[in-house]
């Protein structure tokens, strides 16, 4: 897996930030694309990486206001320019369906592939046996998602030395013992696969929230991640900025990472306000706090590698 | 007069052509800028000009295509959250209302300045004592619009050598003749204004069209404009191309120029197929037909002086 962060400013494009969008890529996972909100250009942006719009079949919206929405009808129509033909699913709160049918209508646009809305309501919004997708209501003024993915473990690897150990020889059977539960040899012995596999191995939680002020009670949500992606529109400094605006400050977030046990956190949707000299001060502030903490610039990107 | 190429691309954008949109700069003549038509990531490639998006005070959508339409909520929030304050008016075909007010709506945008929508037909949408502005049906498979700026004849200067001839000393009496058509000396006698100065100064007719087959007859409406700005989104070669998707091709672009006696023609929506080192042929095919031809880029600029 890889998150790919393609737009990383506040409110409005700057020369250094475009506004917000993330790529996470789980192409050897599931061999397809999700993209967290879908702020203007970011089809402008994808263009500076190897992701193909056709691989994108969800993207999570984490909020409608226009610095996350506005690339929408821009990237659906290129996306079918380009010939894309499975289907793409939009998740979001109510509101982004009329805003997209009515892009397209008005522009006279007709896709090349189904596009799916799905109303976005907290809770479990997907499950099935490779992962969960939850959504959390934040706190931003307007309805604000946080999207968490949660990759189920995975069996554990099968272990050659014990089924060597049991007097089975290595050939085929092996593989027929890691795709069963049970195996029934050709003496009529039972194997339990259970006794010849590792340990599970551990899923990857993912969490991505939309705007947002700090509230110490999301750290039930976001409890355990592995990855963190939060906003920091402000510096540590303007908590009252960032209260009044709904918003959070590097400081905040890294309270929030800091007391939910998470493995790494990313800060992102940092106002256009902090120059480059000053976002040296962003990341050591936060790392005040929480050590394990980058700030985002456009392009950036993280693997976030299977756990063992 | 400045002529700002913003977005020259067709269709969607590439790394070297954004999609359509122009700015037409006349600070000195109006203190404002007009933008004629605004793709995805129009105020994105602003950030690249001196254009400062509270001046822009006009935009004339030639047609509804998402290359030409999608960047205007964004433009629109952004210019309000800059501060903008002067009211902006915007010229499109029917449909262009609904796609702001339910982007600008879903997403929860309140705009700082007065937007005004005014819906265009075919003939004269402006006149007054500085300009007039007539639109002028295209075809291109949905309206699309050309649109095209006259600049009214302004007075020729004050000749001082005649009136001095006359025998009129030089003094406040020469701004008084200046700035009326008679005038009564104190020894009685009556000048006429106009046997004291120059020939009237021409006023310009600019033209920019929307996308468009080539139609001969557009030479009408075209006719004897200083700049003609045609799209041109294939080469010579592939008329057929151009008449399936209701587009024209270079030497078109060209044809229509040489015929409609226009002082410059400037080419843009070219097709991102074109690389660069195809463009240059671009250029020299129209330059055959019409010499007074540029291939318009991102960014480019063209001054267009007063006549004398």
């Amino acid at each position: 897996m890889r998150l790919v962060f393609l737009g990383t400013g506040a409110g409005v494009p700057s020369k250094q930030r475009n506004v917000s969008a993330i790529a996470l890529e789980m192409l050897q996972e599931l061999g397809s694309i999700w993209l967290f909100d879908c702020g203007e250009a970011t089809q402008h942006q994808i263009l500076h990486t190897n992701i193909r719009p056709g691989k994108i079949e969800k993207i999570f919206i984490t909020h409608l206001h226009g610095d996350h929405i506005y690339g929408l009808p821009g990237f659906l129509s290129s996306r079918s320019f380009q010939g894309g033909v499975s289907p793409l699913t939009i998740y979001g709160p109510k509101g982004i369906k009329e805003f997209i049918e009515t892009s397209l209508r008005v522009s006279g646009s007709n896709l090349s592939y189904p596009l799916i809305f799905e109303e976005v309501f907290e809770g479990l919004i997907e499950d099935n046996d490779r992962y969960q997708v939850v959504a959390k209501k934040l706190d931003h003024g307007v309805t604000s998602f946080g999207y968490q993915l949660i990759e189920k473990d995975k069996p554990g690897q099968l272990q050659p030395e014990r089924l060597i150990k049991a007097g089975i020889k290595p050939g085929p059977i092996f593989q027929k013992i890691k795709e069963n539960n049970t195996v029934i040899l050709d003496n009529g012995d039972v194997l339990l696969r259970d006794n010849y596999i590792g340990p599970n191995k551990p899923g990857r939680k993912i969490t991505i929230l939309g705007d947002t002020k700090y509230i110490p009670e999301h750290s039930h949500f976001v409890n355990n991640s592995d990855v963190l992606v939060h906003e920091a529109t402000f510096a540590g400094d303007s908590e009252e900025l960032a209260q009044r605006y709904h918003h959070s400050t590097t400081i905040q977030a890294a309270i929030l990472a800091r007391d939910s046990s998470v493995g790494r956190l990313i800060l992102t949707h940092i106002s256009s306000r902090y120059q480059k000299e000053q976002q040296d001060e962003l990341l050591f502030e936060a790392r005040s706090i929480f050590n394990n903490t980058d700030v985002a610039y456009d392009l950036f990107e993280i693997d976030i590698p299977a756990k063992e």
